[in-house]
Formats: structure tokens, sequence, C-alpha cells
């Protein structure tokens, strides 16, 4: 009989997936069987906050797993609800059965603990020097930032011409306006 | 044969309801047969601007009208449907029938006035004094904020831990990134 | 302090509520302190299987509940949201607490059950004599139909002139082709 | 001052626009300044009951007018909101003002009337020979249809490859099934 | 045999329809066969930003238009979806067959970009002259307006008493807090 | 540099993952880097045809998958849009880029190939012998199954005791109506 695992389920936006997220992910991998690995907002794109789909963020974060030698993990996208009250249950139906979260979400935290899951502090990284915004700052205004990122993840940038879209896209009007 | 009564809606996101909104409830009460009174933004929860479900409003609320021996109303949360071209065909499809709107807000007024509806002015309260806004404030804070609402109300936000889940929630993180 | 009351829910479309249904109500009424009874499907009106809306079904009910003198009740409109992984979230959110609920649908038995409720037996009635579906079958046909509802539900159906809308729609034609 | 318009509004899937419905259009015309032919089911497209896209069907039935030398109408693609009892709201929303519909559904008819407009029976067409099913039954055989419908109906299907497309999906798969 | 029309796409909220709005589309129209007016937003109304229903826009346009002598023009309601990674499919599974777009904005640009299309620099005209938050300003605060947009624009927007609307809305409160 | 992987789609429901469905998977995977396991109707579960949670058939699969050494594959949930003409949109943005689709269904052939991607046929298997209705029929009626599918997938099912479940909804009742 299949020994039943211990999964473990932590849920970012990725936008991009940068070194930090990638500390967490292996230290988290070390505490768990399986780790599932949630990529939120999941129907947005294209903009300065959101600027790549699902689909490109999932390739980043296998190729970035692939080449840590990570295995044991499901990626899976999560769309928006906006509506908290079932946002637990929205979850719990498209990921497999996972026994604990990690999060340093407060509201994360309540949520899942009002559904009667069990919650951890996610492990810390260093939030000075990797974030998504200084990221997508830097790709915007032309300055290195492939340093901060796993060498997939820059991959897939230049393979969607990410970079490039970031920059057109910049000024986040909205496409209903435009004339 | 049934007679047949006036009906006045009265909509509101009471988050929470508190002793200015039961002012103009028992002001409305005794200009009509019966009170419909619509739970507004339905679907909202958990965030600081609308912390308590559309249930634990109807718990506190139905207590509060209890204690104060009213008996003539329907209670009914309504969801946004965020176009507000069909706003009040939503409502009137939620509500049992009625002949008159109460309301402050010119938006509300203008959409039932275009909808044929006869709409007056709500009663008036001490707005400096009771509002949503300053309860949830002095929930977060920690200061006094039982004697602001009815008692009914104050029980249930206890009884469903509503003020530790917004003393967690209160910096409103979304929960799509957790990392 | 207020004294923690033991609440059950109850889900029906009711289109109409009929003597079967107060038959049921009455019975559990006496096995719980607080019932809340969800309006299912509440979106629907103005077809064969769903003629009445949620608002006309909440002003029945309530005129029955009244006239039998039920008083402990909670009435909620609960529109569908066609994934059942999410449906006991989404009922929980929009209605008061609950401890158990009644019903003898094995889907809605195991999605309780599933989430960690109590359920419960509903108790039996007579389905050969009362039906929604004879009910609006009778309307349709001219046949007489009032003796199988209360009293309230009949007065609301011909105040609202449910009888004349049943009879013109009960082809179903879909209203998006009208040539 | 511009002159007042008596405007009417007809609606139809159009799957396709034939003959028949031509017929309809030319009677209408002549009774009012101004048409409004709403597009319904827009959402709809790709299937054998709904082959074509609400902009397909758009530019068939304006070469179709166009050719009749027919002007002032209006022409609004209507998607399905699936809860009758907002989808006035919903029309009149999306559409110029109008002062009155023509149909012969029942359901349709009652929808407006309960919301206050007035009806009017559409002319009559000869529904043995002209029918959208039968004109998709027949482009699925192989047989000939496009003497069932205008010339610039015809001329864009073609244009659209829409009869490859109707005998390719005849069988009317679900794509979420592809194994 | 049909002569394949050239159709251009052009895309706003018109909110309203302008002087400048004017100015572009007659430059497009002598660029093409047949040009695509979308309404964006087709869903909101009743807002300072959005003041007018999709019907009350085509309704300005159409006249403005026709007083113009523009005749070659699909005018389609084209509603939000949120989701940018589709919106290209969605407006053209809304509008006729079109061949290149007409924008000046850069979001707009890449998506249509992405998908395959041929975008153009829409035609200049006088920003500092002519907008439509100007244009609603002006009508809030009851100065002169008129005169920025076409006769047939005006006319509508007295026939549908948007004038007093928009200046008895222009706190834009949520109609969802009545209160 | 990162070689160009070829990626090909695949989408089911996969109500369970069957022997058959193993078949096509082995059989593609020989022809393309990596695969993308598309995981349809994934809002489905809890009814006969589509018992099992996206997340639930995400276990199977990936426990089947790694039972045969099958590494280069993404498995994403793919929620129904229930509008064919954005539905290749939709998915493309889930998923990593791919550069062709196996498919046996008309439909899904017509909707890649007219957004122009190259579809090719799926392998096959043994239909008679292999099908989720029949595995469902006989999970059921109490037959044996475990033979049907990979070792994997019938732990799961025990594991999250998919078989009781089935067997209680077999009936496949709306939890909306629970009189």
């Amino acid at each position: 009989m299949r020994k039943r695992e211990a999964s473990a389920l932590l849920i970012g936006r990725f936008q991009p997936f940068h070194n930090g997220h990638l500390e967490v992910v292996k230290a988290i991998s070390k505490e768990c069987d399986r780790m599932i690995v949630g990529i939120g907002s999941a129907q947005l794109s294209h903009t300065f906050e959101n600027p790549f789909t699902a689909g490109e963020r999932h390739l980043m974060m296998s190729r970035a797993f692939h080449d840590e030698g990570l295995e044991n993990y499901f990626m899976v996208p999560i769309v928006d609800v906006n509506r908290y009250a079932i946002w637990v249950a929205h979850v719990a139906s498209l990921v497999p059965p996972f026994q604990y979260v990690y999060t340093n979400n407060p509201l994360t935290r309540r949520l899942f603990e009002e559904a009667g899951y069990e919650v951890r502090q996610a492990p810390m990284f260093n939030r000075s020097e990797y974030s998504g915004s200084e990221v997508r700052r830097r790709i915007v205004n032309g300055e290195h930032w492939e340093h901060l990122v796993p060498r997939g993840v820059a991959e897939t940038i230049h393979e969607v011409k990410g970079d490039e879209r970031l920059q057109e896209i910049m000024k986040d009007h909205s496409p209903e306006a435009t004339i």
C-alpha cells in the first residue's frame, strides 16, 4: 500500500518567481513529502502588477524546480474568486489533498484556520533584496534583473518576450479605452 | 382576504449593524406594515471594510430586532452585481414585492426612480456618533465598542470571534499572495 | 448571556411551498430552537419548473409560517453555484451558523457530511399527494390546486398573478428566440 | 429638434438569418421609424444549434439589410443571462431606447409585459419552409440551402467557411473531452 | 461575388462620444471600406466615469454618424472580461471579421499584436480641448458642454435626461449602502 | 541556452483516468519533449458523470505517471468557459506554451485549427474495454473495476472514499432540492 504522504500547500502570485521564493520552496520541501504550489490570481496577465500568464509562470517555475532537483511537487493555477468565505473550498477542490498550509499572510492564515487546517509560518527570506515588484521595476527601466531570479525564470521571460511586454504595458492603460 | 400590506425596502451593508441603523429601522417600521431589510454586498466578508459574512449579519440583526420587539420584517442577503443598469431588477427579484424605498444615497435614489419606484428620505441619525467604520476601528484597536451596537450584535460578534478575526486581518492582505 | 441556540438547516426550491413542505417544517421546528430555511435556485423564475421568483417564494412562506404561528426561523435565498465542491461553503456564508442539516437528498447529505456537518433524515410526508410539479401542472391545466398549499401561498400566487404567468409560459420557450 | 422616433425591438438567434426572418424584418420596418434587432445568445457559436459567432451573424444580416435597402436599424448582440427576472433590464441597458417589442414567444411576451412594455404580435412567415434548423440540417448533409437565405448570408457563410465548420462539428462533442 | 471589404476596428468607452472622437472616426473611415466601432465597458453606466448605458451611447453615436453621412460602420457593445489574455478572442467573437485595429493604447496594441493582428496608430485629435471627463465635469457643474459634442449626442443626453442623472450621481456612492 | 522543447497538449476529463488514457499518454510522450495534460471540466465533481474533483484527478494521474516513470509533463486544471469562441485563448493562457494538440474530437480539432495550431490525431486505444463511464458504472454496482485503471488511480479513489461517494450520489439529485 502506498504510504500516505504529508503534503504542504504554498500559494503565491509569482510575478515572477524569484530567488526569495526559491529559498522558501527549498526549505519547505525538506519538511514534507510533497509540496503543492498554487499559482494565485491565475486569470491575470498583461498588467504591471501581473505581467505573466499562469501558463508562463508554470513554465518558469517548473524549469527552476528542475534545475534545483526538486521533484515532489504539484503546480496548480488558482483563479481568484473574490469572495473570501468560499476561497478555501475553492482552493481545496482544485489541488490534491493537503495536510498543512505555509503562509505569513494574516488573512490566508485566518481563512485556513477557520476551515480547520493546520497553518505554519513560512520560512523567511531577504525581502529587501528579493521582491516581484523590484524585478518588474528593473525590467521596465532596463536595469539588471536576471541575477534576482533562477536561470530558468530568466530564460522563460526572454523566450516569451515578457520583458518587452512589460516595457510596453507599463503605463497599464485599460484596453477598453483605445481612443 | 389578506389585506395588501405596504412594504418598505431599506438596504445597507451593516458591517456591523449599529445603534444608528436601529434608530432608522425603528422609525421606518412605524410608517409601513412590513419592512424588507436588504443585506448588501452579501458576498463580501473577512476584510476590514466588510468583516462579517451575510449569515453573521443576518443573525446579529435578527437578535437586535427580536430584542426590540420588531416583528414585521423580511431580511434578505443581496449580492452585488456590479452593473447598475440591472441592479434594481436584481433586487426586486430577490425580495418580496415592495411599494417604496427608503434611502439617502443619490445613486440608489436615481436607480429606483428611473425604474418607477417611490423613493423616500431615510430618517436621520447621529452619523458622527454611529458609523460602521468607527465600530470596526475600535475593535481593531482594542477600544470599547459594545455600547455603539445593540446587545444582540455584540453577542454575535463575540460568539463568532469576529473581533479576533478583524484584528488579524486588519492589514487586509490579499489571500492570493501568501508568500 | 444569550443561550446558544440549536439551529437546523433545510433547503428546498419551494416552487411553490405546499402542504407537504409545511408538515416537514412543523416537525423540524419542534426539534430545534431555530430553523434556517434556504430558498434554493433563488436566481430562477418564469419557467415551468421554477415559475416564482425568490422574493415571491419568500412572501408565500412567511405568510404560511405566520398563519401557523411559527416564529423562530430565518429565510434565506440561495442562488446556485453549479459547482458542488464549494456549495456547502457558499451556503454556510449566506446563512446564520447552524448545527445540523435535514435532508433526504443523497448528494446534499454527502456534501454536508464531507464538510463535517451532522446530517439528519428529514421527516416524511405524503409525496403522492403533495408535490410542486403536481401543483404547477394543475395551475397550468386550470384544475383545483389551492387545497394543496397553505392559504398564504395561494393568496400570494393570486396576488402576483402567478397562475396566469404559469399558464402563459408553460411551453417554456427561451426568450432569446423571439421570432 | 430631432423628432422622437418610434423604435421597435425584435430579438432572435438568427442561426442563420433566413428568408423568413427577412420577411418579418421588412414587415416590421414599415410599422416603425427604427428597428432594433437583438442578436440573441450572442456568446454561443461552434455547435450544431448555434454554429455562427455573434460577429458573423452581424455581418450576414447587415449585408442582407443593405441589399434590401433597409437602413433605419440598430443591430445589437445580446448575451444570455440565464436569469429571466433580470433579462428585460439586461436587454434594455444594451440597446437604444425602444417603445414596443415584436414577438410571438409567450415567455418573451410575458417578461416584457411584466416590465411595462407594449408587446405586439410579430408578422407571420412560412415556418414549414423557412427555419434555422432546416438550413443547418441541409448544410450538414450537403444539400442545397442557399435559396433559403438572403444572398449576403450565403456569401458570409462561405466566406467564413461556416458550412465546413458545421459539417465538422455536427456531432457536437464537448471540447472538454478530447481523448 | 461580393468584394472582400477591408474592415478596421476602433474601440472606446465614448462617455460620451465627443468631437475629438468624431474627427478620429472620420479620418479612419477614409482609410477602410467598413469601420467597426466597439462600445467598450458596455456593462457600465450610472457612475461619474461611465454615466451612460451602452444603448444610450449606441443611439448618440448613430445619430452623430448619420448627421455626418457616415454609413459603412458596425457598432458593437463590448462588455469587459477583466482578463486580458482572452480579451482579443472575446472581442473577435462579437464583431464582424476585421483586418486591422486602430489604437494609441499600448496594452491594446500589445494584445492585438500578440494575437497576430495588424495594429495602426489612431489619428490624433486635440486632447486638451476634447475629452470625455471634461464633458462630464462641465455637465456636473452646469457649465456649457454642448459645443464639445456632435449635435446628435447632445440631443440624446437631453432626451434620456443624462445631464440630470450625472448631476445626481456625481458623488458616486455605491448603491449597496443606502442607509 | 535551454533547448526549445516541443510541447504537446492533451485534454480530457479523466473521470477517472484509466488504462486506455495511460496508453495514449505513453504513446504521445514518445513523440514530444514535454506533454501538457489538461484536466477538463475542472470545476465539476460529486456527480455520476464527474465524481472526482480536479485535485483528486491530479493526484490519481500524478501517481500513475510516477509509477510509469513518466516525468516530462505539466498537469493543469481547466475550468469550462461554456463559450467555444474563447475556449482556445482560455486554455492557452493557463498552460505553458505548446506547439501541437492531440485530439480525436472534431470540435476540439476545429477550434484549435481556427486558432492556427497544428492538430494531430490522438493514438487509438481499445474503447470497448476502457471507458470512464464503464469504470463509474462498475463502481456504482459494486463490480470489479480496479483492473481497468492504473494502480495509483485505484489507491487514490479508495483513499478519498471516491467509490463510496459515487454509490451515494448515483441518483445525481440536485443539492438545491433537499426536501
